[in-house]
């Protein structure tokens, strides 16, 4: 049917058309189908609500994901039909089966998820089936192709591109210390991050607290030709669009399926060109995996490696603690220009953020074997590193004289002499998500202790930051009830 | 925050609320995200759009769902809040580790699927966990005590009252029929019936063509207390509304797991009062369920049914074709009249229908053993059965003289002489979805032929219909790419 288009101003974050009430029944759509809006040659898949006394029965309303796709004006005429539900749902259906999908029926799946052909809550079947069957070796190496075909990507040339990704899970900062180091070092690292899906905060969220993160990719390619490298949010790029919307449907239950989670990994760096990367995979009792887990991830980020012609390599660091004092974007991006300024180790943020920077230039070649530690402890203390970072936070439209400071804090005292024999990294995990992070940059935790630390009845053991009164109340509820320091 | 109500006018089908984007971003609220809405003591929570230009910053616009739920007047002051992340979230991702669930933690699902505390995004993550991990019995048992608990109940008193229930897979309708006897011979049977999940109609699709098929419970108690049953929706009596919602999520995959199955239909007999149950489980090489799932099926309703004190019966049936000539709502009412007048038997549905009635007769000590179709039978023949069938459907407000044509038909004739091996009933079950049911009553399926018969060149096979040309030629291309008629 012929429909005038009408405005809503109205941003849904994503595609949604408001019809008639009569004239959807009459058409027999109901709420939640989807109509596909055809615009001379152009058309897009959006999901159906119904009104009465909103939009005569001649308009459909738009929100504006869809004016903006189509480049609508009010007014235009658009032809609207009910959308079959895609062949792809059938294929979802079959992985929830078990059963293993070919590289076309992966690229299906893939394409129809940008665009917009499958709601949130089929991709949520599908993330589910991914999660509880798993996925064979070619099943991921399809799963990586199709998000690199149905994504940008950013071609820098015949120059050494590196890269570096960790798995997670561990609070703390190393990446902008990494690659403030690398790029000083005369290496090219578009490093992209995400946001937090399991943590209180990821790279992204961090480092937006100082700079924009958002860009283009013809704004990066210019970030990178000044500076050499870029620190920016890989989301917003449009690198990889599927796997960014199955990572939005993956948060609603903190799900990261490890094949997604490699997937998705190796997607956005073949986008980025990256040919030297290293993953780091912390393991230990309270990381996201164990060391038998870890191995077993590292065994396949090889074997997908080699399979697309990468230079990578896997560093497994045990960790059963925070990296750090901060926890939360504003709070870890403090810890990160500690470390640049030499004004702290801030723990274990500076020994970890070498280690890694060390890796990268002995496998991108600027070092011989065993002796990347000693250069990069010279570009760290030299302050090239620094002046690196503020220069490419500079080319980010930031500085870092503007960090947010929490509304309401509370500190948390020692009740008797004791000595921390562990500390719960899940738990101080959850214990920030619930002060607010990772929307609310401010929150977090201060941790005045770390494990093995001995603590002295009446001593500040942690600070807990949030913008929200409530927040704050619910977190020392929170704290009391789930007790994630172990004391010995 | 306090907020002033503005009416959108706008059903969406679930609770929706739209904020002014810069009134959301100050509270921290993202798209999505869930509030609760305060009114008094009463409280809602919705799901969250934002918008620019439509209401101001001290509005919240609110969708007809959330106006009638909190009875508000346009102008109202309500409290509105983020809503935290319900509990039940990380309930459902213990599942989704095919952990065992406690009746405790069912109940706090469950509960909050009704309270519209989760999204359907998060219901289809508890469907997916329940259909690869299953349920334990007990797990079942505490679904089907919360579905029982958060809905509502109707209460006969000490009548003897009975029920019967198919799980379906085959097109068909036995259940008026059943219904229609069993009450001419003085049982209650008040049947409540779903629409399609799997099949092209379900039951309640099909009365809808002659009759309402949505009351409310009182209106029903009146309708039984008129006729001795009733034949209604049980999704419009908000029996178990944790159940409705769940099958909504379901349909999308065209799901159907073992445990929800049981727990669905045994809540909804628990919650009508029924004490007589015969559970009809056809199965075969194209039912739902072959020999040995429909055997473990068996066992676990009569576990079930015993450990709720029920008269539980299940009849097997191998059936591997559609009983009845007709496939779709208005073709299967067509084929239940028919036999009610003694016009025809339809294929097998007269035959399956007094085995049946029979069985029910016989269990709730209407006939002595092996008497039962010699009852029902009797029933049938003298025109008591037609009676009954159209006081209940006057009743229930309707009539049996309207039963809609569609607009557009096609023939299928046979292009060489042979006979019929085998009919595939998921194909032919797809082809009437694509034919446009259940949502097109008209539309469907006439066979002409069944199983076993000779047909010879140029002889009718089958009719499609459709409202639709589109959809009409989408399934004559279906219909020649499936080939469904296998022919030996």
């Amino acid at each position: 049917m012929e429909l005038k288009i009408k405005f809503m101003k109205w941003s849904a974050g994503r595609p949604v058309a408001i019809l008639h009430k009569k004239i959807a029944e009459r058409a027999g759509i109901h709420v939640d189908d989807r109509i596909i809006i055809r615009r001379n040659s152009h058309s897009i898949i959006s999901v159906v609500d119904t009104a009465v006394g909103m939009i005569s029965e001649s308009e459909i309303g738009v929100s504006t994901e869809i004016s903006s796709g189509l480049g609508l004006k009010e007014g235009d005429i658009v032809h609207v039909d009910l959308s079959l539900r895609p062949e792809s749902v059938s294929l979802i259906a079959k992985k929830m089966e078990c059963k293993r999908l070919s590289e076309k029926e992966v690229r299906e799946i893939i394409s129809d998820i940008v665009k917009n052909a499958l709601t949130e809550t089929e991709i949520a079947y599908f993330v589910s089936a991914v999660n509880l069957c798993g996925m064979t070796t070619n099943e991921i190496k399809s799963m990586i192709k199709s998000i690199v075909e149905t994504g940008k990507t950013l071609n820098l040339g015949k120059r050494i591109v590196v890269d570096k990704h960790s798995i997670g899970g561990i609070p703390g900062r190393t990446t902008p210390i990494v690659v403030a180091i690398c790029a000083a070092a005369g290496l090219i690292m578009p490093k992209t991050s995400s946001r937090a899906i399991t943590s209180p905060s990821g790279t992204a969220d961090a480092l937006e607290v100082i700079c924009r993160v958002d860009f283009t990719i013809s704004e990066i390619k210019k970030i990178i030709k000044k500076t050499g490298a870029c620190m920016v949010w890989g989301g917003s790029l449009g690198l990889a669009p599927a796997d960014d919307k199955i990572i939005q449907v993956e948060r609603l239950l903190n799900l990261d399926p490890e094949s997604q989670l490699l997937a998705s990994i190796l997607a956005k760096k073949i986008a980025m060109g990256s040919k030297y990367i290293l993953i780091e995979i912390p393991f230990g009792k309270n990381a996201k995996v164990n060391r038998k887990e870890a191995l077993h991830l590292r065994g396949k980020f090889e074997l997908l490696g080699k399979s697309f012609n990468l230079k990578l390599k896997c560093l497994m660091v045990e960790t059963d603690e925070p990296a750090g004092n901060g926890i939360g974007p504003a709070l870890e991006i403090r810890d990160v220009i500690s470390v640049l300024k030499r004004e702290s180790s801030c723990y274990n943020i500076e020994s970890r953020s070498l280690s890694l920077a060390a890796e990268i230039l002995e496998l991108a070649g600027k070092s011989k074997k065993n002796q990347g530690m000693k250069l990069a402890t010279s570009i760290l203390n030299s302050g090239k590193a620094f002046d690196k970072f503020l220069e490419i936070i500079n080319a980010q439209d930031g500085d870092i004289n503007h960090i947010p400071v929490a509304k309401f804090s509370h500190d948390i005292f020692a009740d008797k002499n004791s000595k921390i024999k562990e500390i719960d990294i899940k738990k101080i995990n959850q214990l920030a998500r619930v002060l607010g992070c990772p929307a609310n940059k401010a929150a977090g935790i201060y941790l005045w202790k770390h494990k093995r630390d001995k603590i002295h009845q009446k001593e500040k053991i942690l600070t807990l930051y949030s913008d929200s009164e409530i927040e704050l109340r619910e977190a020392i509820k929170f704290y009391k009830k789930s007790k994630p320091f172990i004391l010995k």
